[in-house]
């Protein structure tokens, strides 16, 4: 039985790290670490620096894996993600097989929330089906969607109101936009929506340095979202960003 | 100018709370406690507990106050919720007042994630209304939904999927359930489902030593969790639950 824990650590901000996710850090005994290649070399080198700070002593070790790429220009959307966790799947249990002796405890680092829009827990079920045991334990953490609320200080449902957390790609099928959170948008989807009546709260590199915040009228600001949003990934190499739309009454 | 933090403290495991969340509760000078009758006074026991543990030099005032009760069997569903909305924000307005001082820094412990589900930054809208300048600071926190999730080993989305979030009187409404995660429901609106699809991912006082969890087939484990539940609610004088649906593909 493979031992493993799924560790969210949060947006960026080693701050927003839980008691909980600190302990599982030190009980952890092997980290599991995707490089997807240079431009996200920076989020690699972020999560050494929360590893150094919160296991000073070390003892650990570190297993850096190439990511395998996903075909994003595949029609069938669903078809070939499932087709990348399944290439994922075999990855993950050869590794698993190989690094993982009966008593070390291996870990994920997740950026924000485990359950949250992050594919690890479905590669592992596949991981299960192809005959590896594993025992999983989930630390949740801060995602960039409550960070995003907490930096821009609004709620994120209004009275009685439901909150709807979407992929960039449904976004165009929502008839009625009362708090929808966008996520994973890197084709600037918001921009196709033309309703006057419409806020957007938007926010890169959630929690870090970096972070970058714009509120306001969708149809006054979205030029200026994209402008900015491709200056900053552009010098950066790399952009995580999230927005919430409101239809404001 | 008030100075005000919003504390999210997690759903009731103490080690579900961030660093950020601590650095906060040790810069609080006066924390303001709503008491909301007997019912719930252990709630406020484990806060109080909460800055024992986190800051346990004392030095800061605790400030208790009395909720004014809200007419739940309002017609008006949101009328009704706005009214109390107006009374809780006389109730701050004049508590700010009278008990932060200038130099003083005042927090609300809001359990899970203030942003989710939570009246307290729209009560402060008002607040600010009434002529009350504040300044808010507002530090995420884990809500029960994530707990939730994380102690059945489940991602909250599917590929591709939207996440739903909704209060338990808009459920029946909902045409497509693909993930739907439903809070404050103290009716047991699931019971009204009957379409044998769907899953139910159920947990009650998540992240305490009474947590309770119960999964399964909803057509199922439905009359089994409103009996656990009311067992429960009937033993500890009150419930804090939320569960998640999804119908199997």
């Amino acid at each position: 039985m493979k031992q493993l824990l799924l560790i969210g650590i949060g947006p960026g901000d080693p701050r927003q790290v839980t008691f909980e996710a600190v302990d599982a850090l030190r009980r952890a005994t092997v980290f599991f670490v995707l490089d997807k290649g240079g431009d996200k070399h920076e989020l690699l080198q972020l999560r050494k620096l929360m590893l150094e700070r919160y296991v000073p002593e070390g003892g650990y070790r570190l297993v850096q894996l190439e990511d395998p790429r996903r075909d994003g220009q595949h029609q069938d959307y669903v078809g070939a993600v499932q087709d990348w966790h399944r290439a994922r799947a075999a990855l993950y249990a050869r590794m698993l097989e190989d690094e993982l002796a009966a008593d070390d405890i291996g870990a994920f680092l997740l950026w924000g929330e485990p359950g949250l829009y992050d594919s690890t827990l479905r590669i592992l079920d596949l991981v299960r089906e192809r005959g590896v045991a594993v025992q999983l334990e989930i630390i949740p953490g801060i995602s960039s969607v409550q960070a995003l609320a907490a930096r821009h200080r609004i709620a994120l449902n209004r009275i009685g109101e439901p909150l709807i957390v979407l992929p960039a790609r449904r976004l165009a099928e929502q008839a009625v936009i009362d708090n929808v959170v966008v996520m994973l948008d890197g084709q600037c989807a918001f921009t196709a929506l033309g309703d006057p009546g419409l806020t957007i709260y938007w926010g890169a590199y959630l929690g870090t340095a970096d972070e970058i915040l714009v509120a306001g009228k969708l149809v006054e600001v979205k030029t200026q979202i994209v402008q900015v949003r491709e200056d900053a990934r552009r010098r950066k190499g790399w952009i995580m960003d999230t927005y919430l739309l409101r239809r404001e009454g």
